[in-house]
């Protein structure tokens, strides 16, 4: 679904996302990015009509204007921005992040501040790829049905020991960063860690509601200022009630009860 | 153990690794981009008395000097580098080798050159963490020998379906590269990524000496190409002979037999 007209029409469209449609998936990072800056974009899988398939085009035959091929989506693609003004394709989720992270005004301006962001944003995406492996510890291409003896224990464990390590240290992080009030990562202003973090919480919440309840008490920062400065900002939530922002299903954050606390 | 006098000599250390002792690890994609430049640099885990408490402090206790904690080794300090010329301290592996590139000579001059050479680099990492997961696909602090059942399903999938999935994407890019003469991934020179994937290829061929041997000949830009390329270089020759490498042993590349071909 289209963005709405008056921001459609601030600029033409110059940043494509390549991602499967239908799911928030990996892609959701780099459209929070577009959102809460209000910045144009394409969402071609979920826009187009052939969408799917251009995804598919993106990470497996499209291997042209001098990029290299992608290895799985997301990718973004900007137009004019490659090679001697051709088209710009870059792929991985951190990578795309980095990219946007300047020229969206997600970063601080010096290269200590764009690092920090940088290596948040990465663990952020470490437990993304965890909670992933709950639902799919043994084969990423096999169904999940046999896979759920495993899954049981993957998930214990992710729930008991992996979530509390990087919530205590997200947690420690706000702590640290004095001038960010506890809302902010790094510095006084939103950055795409920020962003990272919060949709990895979000996610959580999702697939591991009894778990997520009976742990945010412990982490303050994390759930009261972080969490919900990002969720009651207003671009946020108007891009959480349109048809842009997918539901959870069957893609990283799933919600299997007996994944859950019992 | 120190780097051989002369290059000592050269400049004061100003770049100073921090990672466990004893092992390759996640810290051997920052030693070979050090390696292979003949760039000046203190292996602190390695080189220090108490090397393995500095690290730990490096990821737990040190927050100083503005830089926010770290999640895990390895890090990176770097003298007189950070806000006010005070100590920069980054950590996360990608992030750590996409600081050193443009420093070291190793990622192209332009934007575009430096996001290829990072997404790469994303890719060989998700395979080390892969890699990782086969001995300990349910619990990473939890011994071996107490999910070895899941291990052997783990490593299965992992031989049969990731390691060609992979590679056969290594060597698609190799091939659309006609620049790199299948050597190098981006352009003409070597890149970090060339030696991301150096390492990994390195990494598994000890992991799983049957399923490489007879997997290999499908892949021969990649062996044959890149990693001998990498491999005949004098600085790494001299590397790899020198006590500075560690051998593999209970890190992420792990011998166990019972996980390769049988």
């Amino acid at each position: 679904m289209a963005q709405p007209e008056a921001k459609r029409q601030k600029t033409d469209t110059v940043y494509e996302l390549l991602y499967w449609p239908g799911i928030p998936g990996r892609g959701e990072f780099v459209r929070l990015a577009f959102e809460v800056t209000g910045t144009p974009y394409k969402d071609v899988g979920n826009e187009e009509k052939d969408g799917a398939s251009q995804v598919i085009k993106a990470v497996t035959e499209e291997v042209k204007d001098g990029n290299p091929p992608g290895y799985a989506p997301p990718a973004l693609r900007v137009s004019g921005a490659g090679r001697d003004g051709k088209n710009l394709l870059i792929h991985q989720t951190p990578n795309i992040l980095m990219y946007l992270g300047p020229k969206l005004g997600l970063v601080p301006d010096d290269e200590p501040g764009k690092l920090w962001v940088n290596e948040l944003t990465l663990t952020a995406l470490d437990l993304n790829n965890e909670a992933h492996d709950t639902h799919h510890p043994i084969g990423v291409t096999d169904y999940y049905e046999d896979q759920k003896d495993e899954a049981l224990k993957k998930a214990k464990d992710f729930r008991e020991t992996r979530i509390p390590k990087y919530f205590g240290y997200f947690e420690k992080v706000l702590k640290n960063n004095g001038e960010g009030k506890g809302q902010h990562l790094v510095d006084s202003s939103l950055t795409f860690a920020d962003l990272a973090v919060f949709h990895v919480v979000d996610g959580l919440t999702f697939a591991f509601p009894k778990e997520i309840k009976a742990r945010k008490k412990d982490y303050p920062l994390l759930f009261t200022k972080l969490y919900d400065g990002v969720n009651e900002l207003e671009s946020i939530k108007d891009y959480m009630n349109s048809d842009r922002r997918k539901p959870y299903s069957s893609g990283i954050f799933r919600q299997y009860p007996e994944l859950d606390r019992q």
